[in-house]
């Protein structure tokens, strides 16, 4: 049986789940797929620390550049994208595969790292860099080979989906809620990187690049996370239907294409409504397919693994049958024309407005939209009990983006309306 | 570029589909692949008659046989058994890879058709033969390689489901729904392969042997259909928090196997649940990877197309690397030690009797659910107004099948029991 010797480089929480599940199936794998995956070397700068699985000694280093030219396959779970750069570059010029979860690094440099794959013919594979476990860049690159994408909808960020419901759930504000999933364990301490939606638009940038064939690194997406989502929009959301999630919608319009993450409104009795707690999902709506769902945990030592042993498995049979590039991780040849501008898109709008509880308000926010000729879907204005300002629901049928933005500004220039008006995009799915 | 030439037998709806898919899409996937699917020959004993695409029409010929010679794979749409197994055996002994959507054929004939590929070195796909358009057989073998398969739950059958949706949505009973299905397209005209469970049993036992390592067949399976759901059931379920499904249930549980496929009660709260309409689900957990789900369209002439033409792609790219059999399509070797026989299977169970409105009757039933160790979660008994008889609902917590029919034996035998007691079992997800 073909022998494949696996060199982890990163041997952190996802390092230790590979390292682990190499050593409990490698049997299973091989009698399912014909080669046998050896755990030959872990690298890291800390070879002391106890990791919670017991690997042989003789197979930890701290020499990276040791390790890539001793294995077969390089697995880069460093992350940051400066160090894991340079080894991924390293192990492609040496020949050697590479698999890796690294999603900011794929989103900021997968251009160059694509290009130095191609020189060495040396394979590139990523499936855990999107949504964890769940083998949705496999199903996007492979089982959806035949479809033109239409439209890409993922709920990718475990601790945002992870607030979101339970602020929904508990009636409890973000940051209580942020505090609590930070001393759970499912938030980081420094959490932007996850809240303020980079690590959904990193994801988002992956699969737009595999759908649509150019990486468009991170300028080409509008990203919006969730801190200034307030119990108060969750709650009117909800009886209005909707539940908001933080959502990465990647389009093609006509010849067009747009990505852009934000917090968006989306009908409970979705599917992707129904994405709770840390889970992911995952829309793909290709022609002539349809819908498809794909669902699963997104993060985490275990999910991770699998994608990541997945990926070495493809790899190691690569390398059985010399088939290096046999499907093409990555395709370039743009499928669109051009991207569409934040200004540009059409959509539906959620908008909250504090206003004065007095004669003629309707009819000045009426005014302003009829102007901006922006069509309304519903509109609510709430009797007030005991505050001055009383909120102003209105839900808009689609609208573009400048007239929507047009008809904000002129809003907060009323004197009958108090402080910021609150946008939120509504998405029919 | 690697040109390769498909030919398709069955130029039914499914047929015409995958060949206006390969004309429609095969620059694009060309592009995306590195391999040119070239749509080379049509076989049907009927070559007149409109499939709604326009085909040269010098690719069609009434001859199969010739066919097979005269392509690189062959896709296999014919249906049944019969024919069906003779023309992809003579197409493998031929050399010839073969794709196939044909689930009863693998059910039960897969044994001999993947011993045939073993032998002739020649792979066998079958995406489009669970599931339509969701690529869940990939996901299961490659994207999942991973892992230990602990469950299988699907919802396979969209006309069972559609039919099901209906009798929620809409209060009308099974018999009025389906006849309306037959006249909308969405049943047979003879139902029973769907309705009866059949249909979903067939995918059941190609996921199960893909998890598994066996070919079960269809005489593992018990198979109950939706024939027998009454719109009291459905309702009742809806009070109590559940919403019936046709699921088929895979499990292991410690190194026993069960297949099943029955009408099942799932909490309205969960994923599969909320898959309505035509629409199919399949749940596999996994070790490690934990809950997974794939939603998408099960059938239909498009969804089916995207199938079968991502398993051409691969064909196709394992004959240009030499490569057949790099993913093992099927891999043999039980992962467990013995079948569940039903009597032995533990679960849960919604029962409902009808009995008569006087004293005595609770003590009697709950008598008799005593003697059988069987511990009740709810029990229901309902007014009585104009009927003679009440309905009252027992929902169990675990128990074994054979004790629940020894207990629903002793209920019939009551006097102040009425008719047969109906049970639904209850899968918590």
């Amino acid at each position: 049986m073909k022998e494949v010797k696996i060199g982890i480089i990163g041997f952190g929480t996802v390092g230790a789940g590979v390292a682990a599940n190499l050593l409990q199936n490698g049997e299973t794998i091989a009698r399912r797929t014909g080669v046998k995956l050896t755990l030959a070397k872990i690298a890291d700068l800390d070879i002391t620390t106890d990791r919670g699985i017991i690997v042989p000694p003789a197979i930890l280093t701290t020499d990276s550049a040791a390790l890539i030219n001793e294995v077969d396959v390089v697995v880069e779970l460093v992350g940051g994208t400066t160090a894991a750069k340079a080894l991924i570059i390293q192990a492609l010029q040496a020949g050697k595969p590479c698999v890796t979860a690294n999603k900011a690094l794929l989103a900021e440099h997968g251009e160059e790292i694509f290009a130095a794959a191609a020189d060495s013919k040396a394979d590139v594979y990523y499936e855990a860099s999107v949504a964890g476990g769940i083998p949705v860049i496999k199903a996007l690159r492979e089982g959806l080979v035949a479809n033109r994408i239409k439209r890409i909808y993922g709920i990718m960020n475990g601790t945002c989906n992870y607030i979101l419901t339970r602020m929904e759930h508990e009636g409890l504000n973000f940051e209580t809620i942020l505090k609590d999933a930070q001393e759970l364990g499912y938030a980081e301490a420094e959490p932007s990187l996850d809240i303020d939606g980079f690590d959904t638009a990193h994801k988002a940038s992956i699969l737009a690049a595999l759908a649509y064939g150019e990486w468009f690194g991170m300028k080409a997406i509008h990203v919006e996370g969730i801190r200034d989502i307030s119990l108060l929009d969750i709650k009117f959301a909800g009886e209005l239907g909707y539940r908001v999630k933080l959502l990465a919608i990647i389009k093609q319009i006509e010849h067009d294409v747009q990505i852009r993450v934000h917090p968006t409104l989306i009908a409970k009795d979705t599917m992707l409504a129904n994405i709770s707690e840390v889970f992911n999902g995952v829309m793909i709506d290709g022609e002539p397919v349809g819908e498809t769902l794909f669902y699963g945990r997104g993060a985490g030592r275990d999910a991770t693994a699998s994608a990541v042993v997945a990926d070495l498995v493809d790899v190691a049979l690569n390398l059985k049958y010399h088939a290096a590039g046999r499907v093409p991780v990555f395709r370039p040849g743009p499928q669109f024309n051009a991207l569409t501008g934040m200004d540009e898109i059409k959509s539906r709008y959620y908008l909250r407005l504090q206003v004065k509880d007095e004669a003629g308000v309707v009819a000045q926010i009426a005014a302003i939209l009829g102007q901006q000729r922006i069509s309304i879907s519903s509109f609510i204005q709430r009797e007030a009990h005991s505050e001055a300002n009383v909120p102003l629901l209105i839900l808009t049928h689609e609208a573009q983006e400048k007239q929507i933005k047009a008809a904000i500004a002129d809003f907060e220039r009323l004197p009958v309306v108090s402080g910021k008006v609150k946008l939120i995009r509504i998405e029919d799915i």
